[in-house]
This record gives structure tokens, sequence and C-alpha cells, in this order.
């Protein structure tokens, strides 16, 4: 998925990718010349799940991958943020939505592509949207109205699955969940 | 915190922070070679609480930062695994502790160092240990004992304040907490 290293960062020096004399177990990019070793580690995706009464909002996207596919608004966290604050800001700048942040909903690993996903309750305080260059169209959906086979990612799905199975159980749980 | 991307990991040509021309809002590291953008983004911390009976298991850190405090084992969250496996992962390279993993107990968002730090309750299936090379020590406290003003992290400090606030309520939530 991502692309190996092949330069130094520090240095520009062609890195080689080995055990490091530190006593770690797995092959690093290292750098011949500067002895830089580059670690690579997975990346946080943060979202909301932003509700209205009893309806949700979904984002089409504008981007690939999964052009013109729904889904909840996340993006990668940045440095300087936490992680809830990321999951605002993406819900600002895809959706232009606004609302209050509540609890932690989910946090699921996807080791495939080396990220964990984790999206907070938002209880909307509008049903106006002013959708950003990302998002084709903003919009609420009632449980039954969602578009099932059309949602542009796993952690997406199971995220809204166990959102709408909570509401009914009369519920608030965090959930933890590994997708292959 | 981190030191800033000098070189293209793709090239080798000195990097210039600034603005992407694809409408990011923020500066990241280019290449004006061959136009690769460098994200630096937060890391996990993944670990555990260990626990037998009413007693935890803390480590005594024989690595900088903070060499000679007491922590849970924990370390950076691994490509290619979930993040209760790397939780796992690092109970047993750092305690050397025999476990079976339970529910996700707290999500720290430490922005001043780009990092979020995930625990997971675990409990313990023997009182015998291993310590590996970067733990002096692995050792079982009760709450009364405890050395509060030797432990490593604020994160772990946070989490063990409300794993055995929990015990007390007998209840098993996720908390979710900023550090400053």
């Amino acid at each position: 998925m991502r692309s190996p290293i092949k330069h130094c960062r520090n240095c520009g020096t062609s890195v080689v990718y080995r055990l490091p004399d530190d006593g770690d177990t797995r092959e690093r990019a290292i750098c011949p010349a500067c002895a830089t070793i580059h670690y690579e580690n997975p990346l946080n995706v943060v979202g909301t799940l932003p509700y209205f009464g009893d309806r949700v909002l979904l984002c089409r996207r504008n981007i690939e991958p999964r052009w013109g596919k729904w889904t909840l608004p996340a993006g990668f966290m940045e440095l300087g943020e936490t992680a809830a604050q990321g999951a605002a800001r993406e819900t600002v700048e895809e959706a232009g939505a606004h609302f209050e942040m509540e609890e932690l909903l989910s946090v699921l690993s996807v080791p495939r592509v080396g990220q964990v996903h984790l999206f907070w309750r938002a209880r909307l305080l509008s049903d106006r949207f002013d959708p950003g260059p990302e998002t084709i169209e903003a919009r609420l959906f009632s449980e039954q109205d969602i578009p099932w086979d059309e949602i542009a990612f796993r952690t997406v799905r199971e995220t809204l699955l166990r959102f709408f199975d909570d509401r009914r159980r009369g519920l608030q749980a965090v959930h933890t969940l590994d997708i292959d």
C-alpha cells in the first residue's frame, strides 16, 4: 500500500532495509551514511457519525478512492490536534456541519492498510450543510434509506450498523473491531 | 519533538515546506524534483493494563526516556498488526507475561507529542514474569502500593487511576482523555 522508503530524510543517501543493531526485531529503512532509522507506523483516520433525530449524515465522495460512494466525514489525523479535534475538523471540512461532539463510538483496526479508524457520535444542531470540495453532496438518511451497497468503506458500514443497533437497545457503547 | 524532513524519501532531493497545490491547508515537506508530498502524522502507542486479582503489573523502564520509572507495558504500534495485537505484543516483549486480552480501557490523545495512547485490560494467567531487555523489573502492585510519584507517563497514571475507579464502581468503561 505505501511505497518503500528509498532515501534518507535526514541526508538524502539511499537507505537499506535491515534489522537495526539495537535489538529491534523488524527490518527498518536505515541510512548507511548518517545511521538514521526510519520507522513506518499505522495512521489514524478520525471522523464522526453526525445524527439529527433518527437520521444520520452521509457524504458522497468527490475524491478517489471510492469516488461517488457514500461515507461518514473522516480523514487523516494531523499533528497538533487530539483525535476528537481531528474528527470535528473533518466534519466541518467535508460537510460544513454544525454539531456538538459526543462520545467515542468505534475504534477499528485495519491492519491490511496500516490504519486505525476512530469515530465519535456528533449531535447535529442543524440540518443545513455546506459541503467542501471533497464532497459531492451531504445528506441525511434514515436507517432504512441508507445506500448500504454504496458505502465507501467497511469501517463506515460497521460503525453505522453499530450506531443503529445501540439505538435499538437504548445504549451507547464504544465498539472495537478488527477489519480483515 | 520530531526532526523536520530534509530530503525526499523517493529521490533524495532537498524538500521545501509549503502548501501543496491540491487545496490542502497545511504546509507539507514537498519535493521540488519529483513532487512527492511527505505527510507527517500522529503515532499510536498501544499497551495493556495487566491485572492479577486486585494487583496490577508495572514495568520499570530500562530505556530512555524516563529510565528507572514505572510504566504499563506499551510501545509504538507497528504496520501489519491490529491495535490490540500490538498491545499484546508489547506486553510479551516487555514483561514476558501470560495473559488474556480483554476490552479496550483508555484512548488518550497527547497532541503535544503527536501521539494517541490506547490501553486494553489484560487478565494475567500467572504472576510469573520474564522481563525483556527494555525492562529492569516487572512486578505486581496493589493500588495502595503503586509508586504514583515514579510513574513514567501521564497516560499511564490516568489509565491506572481510571482502572481502579472502575473497579470500585463495579463497571468497565472505555475512557477517552486528552493530555495537555
